[in-house]
């Protein structure tokens, strides 16, 4: 075995188990933690939350461009950010690992720790999971919560005469992609950051259950692709303000980047993907928990499902398709 | 997009999604089905078990040897039986798929009907999912179970004086793998669909938490490599009985094929994975349910983890490991 920089292939399945458990929170609610043929955990209420995400490399992410912390980290906040969406408490997390023999046991110990520090201040308990080698790294997590009690917040239940409202950033990662791909990260590191890793406002899902939102979703497609997708399930349209205005303070920390590339901030705003804010309605007079602030109302139903400033969108994309959009990362 | 075969490529994800969907049982459990953020199962008696475990085209199935049905059924059924080896019943599943793009939709197609032709029966729902592009088919599915109000019956519980009994089929995916890798199909198809799409007797896990089961679990590196790791959780030694004995009719079965691969029947039963047969411990003097049979009783902790007809076991392999056993299919 080689004295330095050891790769996954040198070393046995548990060896690089024993690697990542360390780094993996077992979480207060977990009854059987991993190593037996499941785990399990609580549901005080009687009912979980489960949603499933995968992260695929060259197609999600780059090795060159994001650590295996940077990685471990957003394939846990995107996963909790679904379970946050339904108005849930992230509880557990399993993880299918698949990884090519010759990565670095340091890139796999720092995805661990990545997944580690997205868990541990939330009380989520990495209770599982499956290793495989493979062609390239693929990390698929399946995330659980726990609704409290409360009925879980649809994409369904928004009606006409709600306020629209979003919570977290807004065309950061877009931006932070676009400036890796020019190769210009140095115009704005923070927005580079946040593409690497984001950082959603996990707290604010479950905050916008009690404050009795009426529908709520995870924008990971960009506003205007998830807007619909809110719309349409829930037979209304979303009539949003015009985002420069609705998204003031991103369009403004957008704004060098923008100029830097020649890009359109309003493009990013309402097409970029993956920040992981939360787009909710509310009934009107309801005050918004912090830090959701209003971006539209809901209409009834009209020809366009989305329109912004009064009019249909003008963007471009539409947003992200796995099988359509290829030839580079998603973000 | 082309008039026949049409290939991932040539779908949008919401026209794949609508291919797979209808295969899939949604179950009787799920209270908010899959197309939210994330869905929402009933645990009646506030736990639920989980576990995850991946599929890697050319590390576990080659899709020259396995329809994608084949491996859609098996994927289930892996994940199945690590549910029921807690001696829980499986309620539902998620699935996490990356494919070329170059993969034919009647292969998904297929993956999806395996997926619904293991669930439905069990009235397990298929309650969520995430697809990406990819460079091999990969398959990455967590399974959630109902312990019913009964305690997990873990690996760890073994106790000196004990029997250990086996529920399953041994051997039978070992040998159709070497059936297939030596191009010998035709010497026993029925060896060769068993390792393409194994059958474990789910029912056996919760029978055996039933009945008193003091250890239990999946068999899937083999039942040397598994039976010690129970032994080691459990601070035991299993004393297994001579396995052409104890597994006389699988002996008898695997007959033919290792006379025309001129191979070892002990070897097989003893070291081959994935059949998923259930190996559990039941107190002296417990009648065992339906369909384990003795193949052995637990001893206090000796040398050897495992014996062999009061012997070392002599068999050459000790099971599969993940980034050491490369170049082949695991089966």
């Amino acid at each position: 075995m080689p004295a330095e920089s050891p790769v996954v292939a040198d070393l046995t399945e548990q060896d690089l188990l024993d690697r990542i458990f360390p780094h993996l929170p077992v979480g207060s609610r977990t009854l059987v933690p991993p190593g037996d043929d499941a785990a399990v955990v609580t549901a005080p209420d009687g009912r979980f939350v489960v949603t499933c995400d995968v992260l695929v490399e060259d197609v999600h992410f780059r090795r060159r461009w994001s650590t295996g912390q940077d990685v471990g980290r957003r394939a846990a906040m995107q996963n909790l950010a679904d379970v946050v969406a339904m108005g849930a408490r992230p509880v557990a997390l399993v993880v299918g690992l698949v990884t090519p023999g010759a990565t670095p046991v340091s890139w796999v110990e720092g995805l661990a720790r990545g997944l580690g520090d997205a868990c541990r201040p939330l009380d989520v308990g990495v209770v599982g999971g499956d290793l495989s080698s493979g062609p390239v790294v693929m990390v698929s997590i399946t995330a659980h919560g726990d609704l409290e009690g409360r009925a879980a917040v649809r994409r369904s239940g928004a009606r006409a005469g709600d306020v629209v409202a979003y919570a977290g950033r807004c065309g950061w990662s877009a931006a932070g992609l676009a400036l890796l791909t020019a190769e210009r990260p140095d115009v704005d590191p923070g927005l580079v950051a946040d593409h690497r890793s984001p950082e959603p406002v996990l707290a604010a899902g479950p905050d916008a259950a009690r404050a009795g939102a009426t529908a709520m979703m995870d924008v990971s497609d960009g506003l205007l692709r998830d807007g619909r997708r809110l719309a349409r399930a829930s037979g209304v349209t979303l009539d949003l303000d015009d985002v420069r205005v609705a998204f003031a303070a991103d369009a403004r920390r957008l704004a060098a980047a923008a100029d830097a590339l020649g890009a359109d901030v309003a493009e990013w705003l309402l097409t970029g993907g993956e920040d992981h804010g939360l787009l909710a309605t509310f009934p009107a007079g309801v005050p918004l928990p912090e830090p959701f602030r209003r971006i539209g109302v809901v209409s009834t139903r009209s020809a366009d499902l989305v329109r912004v400033g009064g009019e249909p969108p003008r963007a471009a994309g539409s947003g992200w398709d796995h099988f359509r959009d290829r030839g580079q990362p998603r973000r």
